[in-house]
């Protein structure tokens, strides 16, 4: 296998794949997006070339992992989450079969649970939810109508930014202004920031959140009183990262 | 940490996160749901209580957490996919908490993406799906109107048995007789078995296919004739699991 997309899950360097891990262990080429963890990115063999996708535009990054697919070296591309919720792996997959390359796809641990987990808030629960919706926030022609309607959680990836927009949307739609909602700040990393409000009050409640965030609207929300790691312990005794323990 | 609530990822034993892998070498008592993968299991130390939870029910599983929990125990309980999607790991950490009891949640790799992508298909692609919907199929009260009508991917889980219901009831709702759409059996495992359909075909095409499955309704299914591993090369291929060379 000459090129892999490998999910590096939601920020956690523990919550990597026993598979992906050991693709990163023995690559000659890693190419990983800003918000991959350091410490995955040190997993790397020593004189591996590691790319940072940063300043690169997703037409070279597709160009290269052709180009290094085809010299035959085992290229990772490590990309946050899941390659295939909301990472664009599917552009890349499509270049690489485009190119008659062989590529492998190695799951990651998305966001789209895992982050409102390490706030204490299962995404379906019985008798709450036995739905969950996701969607990209930053999608110009959000159907409220629709999502207003949709009997389960909702968790709107990349909503930060428009998250005055993303409430009003939902309440002129008709969800109830008392539903329960959270926004997740840098979830699983140390310095999570969790903001539990009403649907009503959530914009000006993360007022001055930082990216990447998590937006969860429903009534699961109501768990994370009962389950957040918060609620059991300080935040200073979050257990760590446990990667090195597994090298 | 006395419990731990560890999704196994969804089959393949290389989708274990690296925490996950951690706890379970480490752990007194592994509780383990039936379709955790038999090498995931094996990698508890020699002397470590394993307990299926098979012929146990919901409350008696409640118990054993809390009372080997209780017992000052290292405790992991392996789930199968994630326990906060489809898992009633919510159930389980309320019963820690009410027994305050400290416990941890370990995100696993949902099925939600990671079969689908074993089938070569991206939940969300850009031009054809920015938002993914995941049902329990087994809820009594689908909402059909409100699921026909959302602007993106619909993943079924457990809807196997009721595919004639799902289908009929999806397409009573509008939902276009021609959509794509595929039902991905035992997915990410060696025998997995995956049929691509129209929607109303659909039952039909996947009479006899083997539980677990997961049933895909959306554009992004016509993604699998570029990017499923059968595309690229013969199915006993498969790249093998990575735990071994892990461990």
């Amino acid at each position: 296998m000459s090129v892999s997309l490998v999910g590096a899950g939601p920020g956690d360097p523990g919550l990597i794949t026993a598979r992906g891990l050991e693709l990163i262990r023995s690559c000659d080429v890693l190419v990983y997006d800003r918000l991959v963890a350091p410490e995955l990115v040190s997993e790397a063999p020593a004189d591996a070339l590691r790319i940072s996708r940063e300043p690169l535009g997703q037409e070279r990054i597709k160009e290269l992992l052709v180009s290094y697919g085809r010299a035959g070296l085992e290229v990772v591309r490590l990309k946050g989450g899941d390659p295939f919720v909301f990472g664009r792996g599917g552009e890349e997959a499509l270049a690489l079969a485009d190119a008659g390359l062989p590529f492998e796809v190695v799951p990651g641990v998305s966001s789209l649970a895992s982050v409102p987990a390490s706030a204490g808030i299962p995404v379906t629960h019985r008798g709450l939810a036995s739905a969950v919706t996701a969607v990209a926030a930053h999608d110009a022609d959000l159907d409220y109508e629709t999502l207003a309607r949709i009997p389960g959680t909702l968790v709107f990836f990349m909503g930060l930014g428009k998250l005055p927009a993303l409430t009003a949307g939902l309440l002129a739609a008709g969800k109830a202004p008392n539903t329960p909602a959270a926004v997740i700040s840098r979830g699983t990393l140390p310095d999570q920031e969790t903001v539990v409000a009403p649907l009503a009050d959530l914009a000006a409640a993360a007022d001055g959140l930082g990216a990447p965030a998590l937006v969860v609207v429903g009534n699961v929300v109501t768990l994370s009183a009962s389950l957040s790691p918060e609620e059991q312990k300080g935040p200073a005794e979050r257990a760590p990262s446990a990667l090195h323990r597994v090298a």
